[in-house]
């Protein structure tokens, strides 16, 4: 016969898919001894019974009496009996948090009777009534459906006859009175009455709390979530302990250690002649917990001792909820602390070094999310402004500079020293210059996964996206947001972790941790500094765990030197067109639209000592490391004049009587030949390069060149030459033979040795599917996850994120943008596709990503998990990545839920 | 030890691998006993070789002297030899066709000394010096590489002294002084000597033949039709025989049965005195075949019996080549004859009949798309003026109409009554009731994926596209081409077979094949009039032997009338977009651009009766048999102003200081906050349903309706609602939720039982990927192609045609474009993915594919692979696609090559 019905004496923690996390935790606590009122728990078992057939199990009335029977056997008072009532809560506890269920049921016991008894054997006839008024309310709202707001109306009302400003000034009179009322009000809102045998008050709570699993909320939540609707959620049944009955009495919650600071020591809240939820609701003012050393030092110790029994045994943070009822200490919860990124490192080591955990195992306890917060320089805001507006934080971090409206406004301030905030409605690749000479970036429009933020975040440059308040007048070059009006030039301050901008400059607090990683923290003797030991320590254990190589996504000398300080062994991704922004656009302007061949080549020549000397700079900051460099990629209508721009001006100086321009003209008439409906879908990557004679040639001809110079140099430059956008073999071997032609003129007229291995990008299904083939002409591959997310799923991270995601984020069509989190089922399949078939095809094959999500920690351990090589992120992410690469190789804990 | 050289007598036709096509054709014919000229063939793994070192296998000429000395001692005469030479020829034959190798020298063993002793052998000294002026020029172009234009003006620089119009006037010191001149040519160009010694020519001849499988163009061909470059090439060397000996000799080919209307009965043609090189020169007329009975009646009568032998035992239509040596018939060569797409028909009906072949493997002798060809009205161009303009024969068939130059024209003229003929530099969405309207679409850019071609292909309208001489001014109206002007009205014919454009009308020939397929053939008594009896006979076998249902694309009663006439069982896709063009667009455009809910649904109610009562026409149309409806699928822009046209009018507008007019202004900015770079990866299909209120409901509602009044009126309807363009499971569920809510709804209000299946398109890579969890909620799949090849390759059918398809055709990157013929590595094997992860999940779910490669041969063929349980294509490809489904299911010939 099925056991519905487990007493804490006979559970566990390992048992939370039966018990819920509350009764496993709280059955796990009995058996290490600790002082648990007793109780019992009532299986998500007999919930899926419940929620199937719409009624209990058949066994379940009978178990729950016999467990009751041996509470009250133990307690040596019945339920609601009337002299000397048993009272005990009910509380639903699902395996995993589960926002939009019924919580919890104190006092069931309580009824016309019981509450005189429990007057009589407390003394205290206004706590027995003040307890009947707050099981009529509980009960009336949460297992009889009552409007909430009902109850709170009558309390007011009762208060206002009474000129009375809260409710502990109502006497017993009042209570008695208003317990008349609730109940009236639940037999008029429901037709049913409050149910006085105390059977049936445990009955009904225990019938509400699973069918709460099915509330309207909670379905969303688990749908959003992807949670099983099949999992069900068990019921809590506990004997009540009281921290109301006066001054020797009282509740709290406390931390193993400082869940803010990490610090060990017991740390937490006590109040006073309180219920635990009255600590919770924030009404009262609560002690720090060490006060409670005074008040009651007995009770204080043995808290201590019980919270060092519980980190020992969970060997991790834990808090718990208690209650003192007239000096004896009882513990209601516990659970597995929440904690600060800074907490999380910082026990994380501590616990190491006291033996707690094994160092691979302190690795687990942090997260590159939280490396990556503690990186970030932070506004002191101690008498700050409020905000002027509030965005989406879609890059972290604090910045402070003048604002700017426009790309080359921004450029020329940065050009002269300033410090500056680049403000657009929203960013197009054209606004890349002034990105780039930005401190911060601020858009009216666009979520996590706009251009801005997406670009932001791989320069690491802070930006705050959708701030929808903000009007944008580009024109009048001021904006408008809370009924200020900033002009150019005005001072603000981004916070980009928290999506706030003030007005003014607010003082930066700068991170201790980018100054360590940034190389300048250690001191001169080797040591590391405190507050970034724990750091130093976790991501040394790091390195040494991991398998998974890191590198970086770098396109400048700078970036490449600061990637290599934060840890990165290479470079992943080179892109060469973000050598083509600025002044240089206008080359490659001229090489797509040139007239003939002559014209053509004369741009082309123009580009190439320019790239020369980029690649140069860039293979000597990463000297001895590999430097994959990507030949050029993006779509055509990037490099040139918006077609709709020229078409208006045209028509406009027609309209005007003004005399054509031939150039203007020409320039309309070639943007419109090449104009493309889905520039993402149109000739770019690799078919470019075998259309525009000479550009694939240039490109190959500027690495080599670089390669020879810094051979001759004395150096090891160690280029890698990635061909993007390729779906068919074909197209590789094509390049291949072009680039060896190339490669092989170079090495003859320098003299040099200039042989470069080439690979391709796969980013595109069909280079995924027959990956098999394109390993036999490929020296290595290279993910590019952003656009094998846009193909495999059909949508461009352009066009759809506002069109749709915040939709489908909220229908649960996805719990995270496939941008950000590698989308496992679809792209990631491919990921596994590929490098079966590329490594069947060619033992040992090198196999790395370079998109956007080899910055992003679950992404990272897929990758590891998948048998890549290396992932490259941008450089403020390699010691993220290398945090989570170490992570990704320790096995999972064998512990049990948490 | 390896044998390199296999003697006629030593082969047979199973091992064209190792002899070639043409020596294991030889040696078949020499087993059964034909009269061929004796010979051997040096094999293709000698080649491979000599490809591999450079060198002959040095067992080679040992083995090459032993053949050549049998040879010799069976002819009683040596290479060579001065009194009496052994002449012989060496050809090149690999096992499949290559053009770009070198083919031929004829007349090897004559140098200055033997041609005196065939001079004196044959009796004819003009002979002897003409045959050795053959062989100086051939070898020396063929093996010594000299120009052969060179040769060519030599003898026209004697042919001018001499005042001779032709070659043959020539007499004997004037061949012996070519010789001369011919031989101090190639020494002065090569530096080399013509060699003397007979086994010399021999083997450099047979070196000159292997060496010829690396020559450009044999290379360029390989790479583009994919044959592996290691396959090489076998050398034929076989005794000369010689047709031109006078009265008594003579060359001809002969067909076993008419290669252009199938008819049994020799066939051919035949050149008395002349070698068969002459014979396909064309230099002089030929006689037909039947004039050899009265010339030679022996040899005729032996040319037909051989002919029967190698019919019989080839079991199919047979070509030979053959000479007759002073009254001795020889073969010389054989081979499996092409045909005309009747003469297919006639024979594979025809030889079942005979009980040939077997009805099964008649199947196989036809192709889908020889039947369309037989389909399609023709010109009857006797008389007819030269081409006013060629372009590439995009949809085929034949059309008469006048030329205008905008849909609106068209539609305009076509509604009067008139046949018009859609004359664009391009065509897009926009066109289409235009293209619907027009007989013919003709423009003047784009090749067969272009939009045009696709959409025409589609709807079976005649096309002609990248008619890139003409330049057409759709401002002034006309069209210019070939120095003609044609302005608008003026009638022109239309050949979308050939594409042709001629000026005027042409006669028509109606199809017989078509007019039987339309049910208009077929005899009162159910007979079948003779010209389409094959076809009838060949059809009804394909659709007994087929496992693939085919069905239709139709969005129209009509169409889909015509599509059931023409065997579809079925409708597979029925687009509802189709039904929101002309008038409706309008409506569509109020839905998108809504200002509000009320303004929405208005549009959508105005939307609903005109959608339901189309679909109930296609219901009817089709009753009995499924018609799968797709919701909405295109990009929101198909439906919406252009925005570079909008902004140019409001520009000019502001320009000339008229006042804002406000809908415009509001038209603009909607379009503008719409607006989609990518409109193919944006806001379209599933997603739209999800994010417009209404829309979905509106259009489940209109089917739902149909069903309803179809099922009132007695009716067998049986609607399959298809989701378009999902990517994630979730979406599916989503719809379908909504779906089912509103069908119960309809249900309720009608008394009727609404319900349909519902399922969902796979047309991305993610629903392939993840067509495990798909099929859990989808009661059948459909294969979109289209949209899967865009995403799967990452291109854009409408933006990279042009752009680089013809480049990627040429370089051997495709052997077709991926739109007209499924791509098996890529797309295919996302389709092979999908249906086993599809019927894993899911055991005896339904699986067609509804993009245009249903009516695809090739593609065919590889949906019946891959396990699909129909196709469904345009209406004019039912039959192809039934046709094409039968020969699929016929298992692939036992015979040796052909």
């Amino acid at each position: 016969m099925t056991e519905y019905v487990y007493d804490f004496t006979e559970g566990g923690r390992g048992m939370a898919d039966l018990l819920g996390s509350k009764g496993a935790n709280l059955a796990e606590m009995t058996r290490l001894g600790l002082p648990v009122p007793r109780g019992f728990t009532i299986t998500t078992a007999a919930c899926r019974v419940f929620l199937s057939t719409g009624e209990p199990p058949p066994e379940l009335e009978r178990q729950l009496a016999e467990h009751l029977s041996a509470l009250e056997w133990a307690a040596g008072k019945r339920l609601g009996q009337a002299d000397d009532p048993l009272l005990v809560s009910v509380r639903s506890g699902a395996r995993v948090s589960m926002p939009g269920m019924m919580e919890t049921v104190l006092d069931i016991g309580l009824n016309d009777h019981s509450v005189l008894g429990l007057a009589a054997t407390s003394g205290r006839e206004r706590f027995a009534w003040d307890s009947y008024r707050r099981l009529v309310q509980m009960f009336g709202t949460t297992v009889m459906g009552v409007d909430p707001s009902l109850f709170e109306e009558t309390l007011a009302r009762v208060r206002e006859q009474h000129h009375v400003p809260d409710d502990s000034r109502l006497d017993v009179c009042d209570l008695v009175r208003i317990v008349e009322s609730f109940k009236d009000l639940i037999a008029e809102r429901t037709g049913r009455r409050f149910p006085h045998p105390a059977a049936e008050q445990l009955r009904q709570a225990v019938l509400a709390v699973f069918a709460s699993w099915n509330g309207e909320r909670a379905k969303l939540y688990r749908h959003r979530e992807r949670i099983p609707d099949d999992l069900g959620t068990a019921a809590v049944v506990q004997t009540m302990v009281f921290g109301n009955l006066g001054r020797d009495s009282g509740s709290g919650v406390a931390f193993t250690r400082d869940p803010a600071t990490g610090r060990a020591g017991m740390y937490g809240d006590y109040l006073p002649s309180a219920q635990g939820e009255d600590v919770v609701s924030g009404v009262r003012n609560t002690l720090p917990l060490r006060e409670l050393a005074e008040l009651d030092p007995v009770s204080f110790a043995r808290l201590r001792q019980h919270l060092d029994r519980l980190e020992d045994h969970y060997r991790d943070l834990c808090d718990v909820e208690f209650t003192i009822e007239r000096g004896t200490l009882w513990v209601l919860q516990t659970r597995v602390g929440k904690r600060t990124a800074q907490a999380a490192f910082t026990m994380a080591s501590d616990m190491a070094d006291e033996g707690l955990i094994t160092s691979r195992r302190a690795l687990t306890r942090v997260g590159g999310e939280q490396l990556a917060q503690l990186m970030f320089p932070r506004f002191d805001t101690t008498g700050a402004s409020d905000a002027l507006v509030r965005g989406v934080p879609a890059s972290p971090g604090a910045a402070v500079g003048a604002v700017v409206f426009d790309s080359a406004e921004a450029v020329r301030r940065a050009d002269a020293g300033e410090q500056v905030v680049l403000v657009r409605n929203e960013t197009t690749a054209a606004d890349l210059p002034g990105m780039i000479a930005a401190r911060a970036v601020l858009t009216a429009r666009g979520g996590k996964t706009s251009h801005a933020a997406v670009v932001a975040r791989g320069m690491g440059t802070v930006c705050v996206c959708g701030a929808e308040d903000m009007i944008v007048d580009t024109r009048a070059r001021c904006l408008v947001a809370g009924g200020s009006t900033v002009v150019e030039g005005a001072v603000v301050s981004v916070d980009g972790s928290e999506g706030v901008v003030r007005l003014g400059a607010l003082p930066l607090v700068e991170s201790d941790v980018m100054r360590y990683f940034d190389g300048a923290a250690p001191a001169r003797d080797g040591g590391v500094p405190d507050p970034v030991r724990p750091v130093h320590r976790l991501m040394q254990e790091a390195d040494a765990a991991r398998r998974l190589r890191v590198r970086a996504n770098a396109d400048t000398p700078q970036d490449a030197a600061r990637a290599r300080r934060h840890g990165a062994e290479g470079i992943g991704l080179c892109r060469t067109e973000h050598m083509f922004l600025g002044d240089r656009r206008r080359l490659v302007e001229a090489v797509v639209l040139a007239g003939g061949d002559a014209e053509r080549e004369a741009a082309l020549g123009a580009l190439l000592p320019l790239q020369r000397a980029d690649l140069a700079g860039i293979l000597e900051a990463m000297d001895g490391l590999p430097v994959t460099i990507r030949l050029l990629d993006p779509p055509l209508h990037e490099f040139l004049p918006d077609l709709t721009d020229l078409a208006v001006r045209a028509a406009v100086r027609e309209a005007a009587g003004e005399p054509r321009n031939p150039r203007d003209a020409a320039r309309l008439a070639a943007v419109t030949r090449i104009h493309e409906a889905n520039p993402m879908l149109g000739l770019r990557g690799v078919r470019l390069g075998l259309v525009v004679p000479g550009l694939l040639a240039v490109q190959v001809r500027a690495i080599a060149e670089a390669v020879a110079e810094r051979k001759r140099a004395g150096g090891a430059p160690r280029a890698e030459i990635m061909v993007p956008l390729v779906a068919a073999v074909e197209e590789l071997r094509l390049v291949r033979d072009e680039a060896a032609r190339v490669l092989a003129e170079v090495s003859a007229e320098s003299c040099v040795d200039v042989a470069c291995p080439v690979g391709t990008m796969i980013e595109l299904p069909r280079a995924a599917l027959t990956a098999g083939e394109l390993a036999r002409e490929a020296d290595f591959f290279s993910f590019g996850t952003n656009d094998l997310t846009q193909t495999t799923w059909g949508f461009s991270r352009d066009d759809v994120e506002g069109a749709f995601f915040p939709a489908y984020l909220e229908r649960g069509v996805f719990q995270a943008s496939p941008f950000e989190e590698i989308d496992r089922d679809g792209v990631g399949r491919l990921v596994r596709i590929a490098v079966a078939g590329g490594r069947a095809a060619h033992p040992g094959l090198e196999i790395g990503v370079c998109g956007e999500h080899g910055g992003d920690p679950a992404s990272v351990r897929f990758f590891h998990e998948a048998g890549l090589d290396y992932v490259s992120c941008s450089p403020f992410r390699v010691p993220v990545a290398r945090l989570e690469a170490g992570r990704a190789a320790v096995p999972d804990e064998a512990a049990p839920d948490r």
